[in-house]
């Protein structure tokens, strides 16, 4: 591959993080911005401690989380930290530091084999993961690019040999395949070949980054912007690891834009990059803790690195805006860049830049074409007082997505109210089996039964296999969204053999004082007997249920043997509930209920995470869980937050439910009606459930009395 | 009673509260001052809603959260709102609104009897609690006050009739038991009445509140003061119910300085309500929540109206000061007081009021006298990074007591990781037994086994009986604070029949740069075989143990049958311990080990609360249980916060233990020795068990090296 090093065009140095126009930019801001002064300072004294010093390049031996690990990841944050130093200040000694560390593993790399600690498919070599070195190439590359013009031809050849040519061989030919996948792994990959190739003035490096190893455009980098993302930006391994990408796809896209402005990248597929960030952040909650389903680990949040180098590039290539602003607020620092510098002076010279994201109610489609499902963040209320439905009827989602279809999670005032769990795995913090995901993720966070979706028998959807799984999505049926009602009627007729779901989701603001209640019919459709269980995993503090129960009170044993179900605890049980069944919580001062439609043959049982987890890797969160037999069976329930607890000055208020005669009045293969009272207030629903056309009427007659509707539902207020 | 009346001196009204120079000088300031406007609007609009408006005065029936309760509540707060407005506007409308709810007060009050929701030995009559009907004439007292002038004198002989007489012939004739207790209740109870006495100048109400219902001094508002203080401060009941005995303490001082100055109720007892408050604050974790010892809520922090008022009070008639300008900084509000006008304006001229109370360590005897056991807080660090270690060591604490002995509580960077767990009771939350103290609070977390200190044969200090309980305490041995070192060693010969405990507790700086170490010498001394249980509560994530142990995976069952191990489930064991244990846990970002010198016959039980709770009461709290079985033992544990995880920048530093190669070199009636190393720093602690002296020489042999030292304790860094 190295025979065309000769023919490529030299670039400019450097090129890859930031030009020759924006060091001097930046040099001009640093003097009178002090945020940018403060990233700065805070970057320069990290690297200050290494200067003159001698940097070990220890031979890989740890697990992440241990020394070798954390010093290589240490090292390649120095060499490009330090390497920026020596463009910002024009010290040798920065460019000495960096360039002495990269001879370093200009003798290592060469002689590296597959990682002691190596358990993936994937294996790296400084790492115990490809991922990882993906990381280093894209640091070690920016940093090459830095020192670029202080090194000598020979010493350039020197480190492009010995440092990145291994690494880059091992992606593209040892882990071909790998290098080729659309998968964020592979982001990562690319951007670190493409900005290697960028910074050693490699054009093989470059197209193999953009096309893929055989630069047949079926791999690579536009693939990846093609492929990863449906056309109004959904990440389709969700929001935590779109997250993760966003960090290679904009550093990537940044350095190509300045060597290959022609492409115009951050315009490509309709500013798909632009669509991916937004996407993104409409994705978090109120503290910027990106939604937890799929493997998400629930501390992140975006003033991560990811996203303060996304922001700061968008607001310089899409323009800045109150939306960018307010997350850069958040995060109170930027990058040593030119949008940074210009986001520093903003945050300075901006009025009112509000405190939250400008949250709204969005609908992601999901797939490449769109057609693969898709997930609606439902919302009402504004600022500190939003309440979020998220309801998840998308494809699988590579190697990180959940057996979760017609999923939904609920946040509200910035509290996690229905869970998701997210992953099992404490990243970077070697005992947890060296930061790995721990294999609890597997056997109960991506099961059905961790999530607030129907189990069929016990199983998980899709028998939980993956390459099942990923064949297949639920799709959505119809839908509406304005300001008093936001509805969501989805399918899934693959995840269970023989039995189909339908849920539906009323978003209904009663009035304009109070939250909004969530109405959530669910069907199961079988000709076939089966056992239906459907979990609400909450966050809070159980105060009390309308109905007895039995609890076990000194021995406890699982709820079953398998598919999840063996990791939680059985606290308590009933059966022949009423006609009302109705549990309260408490959650940061707010209550919340669940009203559930049940009748003398449903079950419900209490339970609690934790069981069979010999290593304490599971959070004991709670759930109760509303079983029921037969062929054909419905779930209504209502989730309705209420009221208020003033811990401090002890005064509750609305502390019960408002929701009371609930009731099924049909449900069939054509028609769900459902009725229930606010108060003294009666609502009834009645929906189509085969036919999502808009300008259709329907006429039912219910005790005696016509319905009538144009469209696939109604709402009556009486 | 009544024919004192006539001989009274008439006060000039409003004095209670305020006086006429007082309300002039609060007029003046809300003109000026944005937060006292604040405080004045947001009252204000609250009276606005009910001016002309009918307000309804239920007959009681609803325990704590309930209609009646609250709506009561609700009434004695508009009404002394209400009054303050009268004051504060001149406009009738408030003192007519404040007559209205009296006259039906003065209707209601004499016919009623025990509150039909009352369960305990003091029943109240407007409300289920006989404190609560205090609270009623404490504020309805103020209100009274207010509006004198503006009654005619046949209404005020009607309301003071009807309203306010029955309801102190009920406590000081029927209650009077209760009344001259002393006991944060009853100086509920005086203020009450003695505030009704100044507002209706009633001497007689006045002497019976300051000296007991047979004014014979024995009870009464004076014999508080002497009696629920130490000479120091410390409040026996402890830190959370001390905040609440300081609203009706400064309330009623405040209203006797006004009416009686030469009573120089603030200057008694060397200032003993100053010592008081200052000894609240100091027992506060960073956010001024209540150390959670005994019966305590760790929702509650000092911004509660309690210390609001306190300290506005307290900035009046002691001096303003920065600490309290700290707190009233974090309160955000002020009273319609002189002093709250006084404070408002400082927060807004005041610079650099710090972020944080000045905590520091320090160290409270228990007892009216000081005799009966302590308290000692030990803290090193600054400001967020504060570390506290709380070791208790007094008498019971009244009816609010634990039977927790010598246990110690661990707070670090505001998060609590060591824990007592409080109270088990849901305030003021209906469903919750009308807010109730729930039964787990005696049957959990009262008992022993609840709290970090030991258990002998898994029976309960004083074998849980409040009546044996009361009469004892423990006591310090010797101690030593300096910046570096701190000690305390303190000794229970009384809590366990045949066995005596001795406690020391080091608290080491090693050096500047990282937390403090705490070492931890645990004596149990018996002639004959026991069981003995040491555990550890904490909060935060299981990390790793360096020992393997049997986890109950599918099945579990709890750790005994009562004294509140009926209340743990096991989750795991081990025995055949090795020489060193090691435990580590998370919090909040940092790491937490402990480290125990155990042996091949220590076992260990790791537990988890929640067992025997059928209403799901219980927090599901984590702690593990080191159990040692024979006549005299020896615990000797390191606790050790060290390194940082960041959870948004997945790094880790310092995650793994300093601490190895624990010895108990000696351990005996007249010695304990015990060395470790932290990292390659070999340290060895020596003290004496049986001679505190501080000019005693001591001198004993250990591995054929001689330790000489002068006075209780020595420790030797090599």
């Amino acid at each position: 591959m190295s025979v065309c090093i000769n023919t490529n065009a030299q670039n400019v140095h450097p090129i890859a993080f930031a030009t020759k126009g924006d060091i001097e930019f930046i040099k001009t801001h640093i003097k009178t911005n002090p945020l940018l002064k403060e990233s700065y300072d805070d970057i320069k004294k990290s690297v200050d401690e290494w200067v003159d010093k001698d940097v070990d390049v220890p031979f890989p031996k740890d697990p992440a989380g241990g020394y070798t690990h954390d010093k290589h990841k240490a090292n390649y944050t120095l060499m490009f930290n330090s390497g920026m130093m020596y463009q910002l200040t024009n010290d040798v000694r920065y460019a000495k530091l960096v360039k002495q560390i990269f001879l370093k593993y200009a003798a290592l790399n060469p002689i590296l084999k597959n990682h002691p600690q190596a358990t993936s498919s994937s294996p790296g070599r400084i790492f115990w993961q490809a991922l990882n070195d993906a990381n280093w190439l894209v640091y070690a590359g920016l940093a090459f690019d830095c020192i670029h013009d202080y090194l000598t031809p020979q010493e350039r050849k020197q480190i492009t040999d010995g440092a990145f040519k291994p690494e880059v061989d091992f992606f593209t030919v040892d882990l071909k395949s790998w290098f080729n996948l659309i998968h964020n792994h592979a982001v990562w990959a690319c951007a670190g070949v493409g900005i290697v190739g960028i910074a050693t003035d490699n054009k093989d490096y470059v197209d193999m980054a953009l096309y893929g190893a055989n630069k047949d455009k079926k791999a690579g980098f536009i693939a990846h912007l093609d492929g990863l993302f449906s056309p109004d930006g959904y990440y389709t391994e969700g929001p935590y690891y779109v997250r993760y990408a966003l960090l290679p796809l904009y550093t990537f896209a940044n350095s190509l834009n300045n060597a290959k402005p022609e492409l115009k990248i951050f315009q490509y597929r309709n500013s798909i990059l632009k669509k991916a960030l937004g996407g993104a952040m409409q994705q978090t909650n109120l503290n910027g803790g990106f939604f937890s389903y799929n493997d998400a680990l629930k501390e992140k949040t975006f003033v991560s690195n990811e996203i303060v180098n996304a922001i700061n590039i968008a607001c310089q290539v899409y323009g800045s805006n109150m939306a960018y602003l307010s997350v850069a607020k958040a995060q109170g620092r930027v990058t040593l860049s030119r949008g940074g510098a210009s986001i520093a002076k903003q945050l300075l010279t901006t009025k009112n830049i509000p405190s939250f994201y400008p949250y709204k109610t969005i609908e992601f489609a999901d797939g490449a074409k769109g057609d693969k499902g898709g997930v609606s963040v439902l919302r009402s209320g504004k600022d500190k007082n939003l309440t979020t439905l998220i309801y998840k009827y998308t494809s699988h989602g590579l190697s990180h997505g959940h057996y979760d279809k017609l999923n939904i999670n609920l946040y509200d005032n910035g509290n996690e109210i229905l869970e998701d769990y997210g992953a099992v795995r404490y990243i970077n913090i070697e005992q947890k089996w060296g930061g790995r995901y721990l294999k609890e993720t597997n056997s109960y966070a991506q099961q059905t039964i961790a999530h607030n979706t129907i189990v069929v028998d016990e199983k998980s959807h899709y028998g939980a296999k993956e390459n099942v799984s990923e064949n297949h999505n639920a799709f959505k049926f119809f839908g509406e969204i304005n300001d008093s009602i936001k509805v969501v009627c989805a399918k899934d007729t693959t995840a269970n053999s023989n039995t189909a779901l339908q849920r539906s989701i009323y978003m209904l603001s009663l009035n304009n004082s109070t939250k909004p209640i969530i109405v959530d019919f669910f069907r199961a459709i079988s000709p076939t007997l089966h056992q239906y269980d459907l979990p609400f995993h909450y966050l809070g503090t159980f105060i009390s249920s309308n109905f007895k129960y039995n609890s076990y009170l000194k021995n406890q044993g699982v709820l079953g043997a398998t598919n999840g179900y063996q990791h939680l605890w059985k606290e308590a049980d009933a059966d022949k509930l009423p006609q009302l069944s109705q549990v309260t919580l408490l959650n940061n001062g707010t209550f919340y209920t669940i009203s559930s439609a049940t009748d003398d043959s449903t079950k419900v049982f209490f339970a609690r995470v934790g069981a069979d987890d010999p290593n304490f890797n599971l959070r004991h969160d709670p759930a109760f869980i509303y079983r029921k037999k037969g062929t054909n069976q419905f779930f209504f329930n209502i989730i309705e937050p209420h009221g208020n607890f003033d811990a401090v000055a002890e005064v509750s208020t609305n502390a019960y439910s408002s929701i009371n005669k609930m009731e099924v009045l049909l449900n069939n293969e054509k028609y769900s009606v459902i009725s229930f009272y606010h108060k003294e207030r009666k609502i009834t629903i009645a929906q189509s459930n085969n036919d999502n056309r808009k300008e259709i009427l329907h006429s039912i007659n219910i005790n005696d009395k016509l319905i009538e509707w144009k469209g696939p539902y109604t709402i009556i207020f009486k």
